[in-house]
């Protein structure tokens, strides 16, 4: 993939790691800087659609939440330093009604907020979604207006990102211009 | 409010513009530079449900989507540097079989990361909902499978933070502990 040559280190670098640190541990100060990234992401009239599920390895939280995992997910995800289940909240307390158009969309984005914020400290996160979700609603009273939308595994990566592929999915990206529906490009200016 | 002395700038100081600089203008490779970022991002099974409609102030795609603002969105989105649609791919097409659970939550991320670059840039963001969703399909072709979802301006901010008060809603957030729904702190460990 060729990138463009003002692309930060965080794009360029970051991927999903399968194999963690198991000697790694998270203090409560940098679990706390994440979950303050998460919060301060935007969201549609300030909505804040979101709540999170946070164990640290070893933890009650944490252990609670290894036992809905997946077969698949619990081969790797165990290992890393976090757990974190991504909740939603999709309609309003007590009825139908839809809390908000983005409710999922602004979920995604608070993720990703943490997810710069754990590269700045220098870790990784792997996003997944083999998890039993009504389990662990039930196991943390997640009322029904709420939905615990993905998970994400947070921790020291190990070894290099070309050895994580365990995942089984390809890395490979469209390309660019396959993902712009439209765009006018000038021939005649430079980059 | 106070948030964790670990937080990256970016997180601390982001916010959403309502006032650009008309004189800016993002060159070419600025603008390949974000939607590299966007598609980098990661997505559910690497599905990559997303694709962008890309306008620079003063070009013919620029024109078309600025015709579609809603009249609160017009006021002030315009003056942005760069204008995008932001489409998220809903159905497989041809079809009414979902594309994928995530497509609203891994638009975004892109987005969220779109946001990242734009800031490694010196730049800034605003998301907004403000413009007629129908129309925009209409205008650029888009299929029924995929949907407009939101749309962003980017570009220059004039002015302080504070002064940037204009689309109405509070900028406050909920603590970070409204956030958290279960997570076991212990109250021995330093920060």
């Amino acid at each position: 993939m060729t990138a463009s040559p003002r692309l930060t280190g965080f794009a360029r670098s970051r991927f999903s790691p399968v194999l963690f640190d198991e000697n790694h541990v998270m203090s409560q100060g940098d679990v706390d800087s994440l979950l303050d990234a998460a919060r301060l992401a935007p969201s549609a009239g300030n909505s804040q659609p979101w709540s999170f599920i946070v164990g640290r390895r070893g933890d009650d939280v944490h252990q609670r939440l290894v036992c809905h995992l997946a077969r698949s997910s619990a081969s790797w995800a165990p290992s890393a330093s976090l757990l974190v289940a991504n909740m939603s909240q999709r309609f309003v307390e007590g009825s139908t009604f839809e809390y908000s158009e983005f409710a999922q969309y602004d979920l995604g984005q608070a993720v990703a907020h943490l997810t710069f914020q754990t590269h700045a400290l220098g870790l990784a996160v792997h996003q997944f979604r083999a998890f039993d979700r009504d389990a662990i609603a039930v196991e943390f009273g997640v009322p029904p207006h709420w939905e615990v939308t993905t998970m994400a595994a947070i921790g020291s990566p190990v070894g290099a990102a070309e050895t994580h592929v365990g995942s089984g999915t390809s890395r490979e990206r469209r390309a660019a211009n396959d993902v712009t529906w439209a765009r006018v490009m000038d021939p005649d200016e430079g980059q």
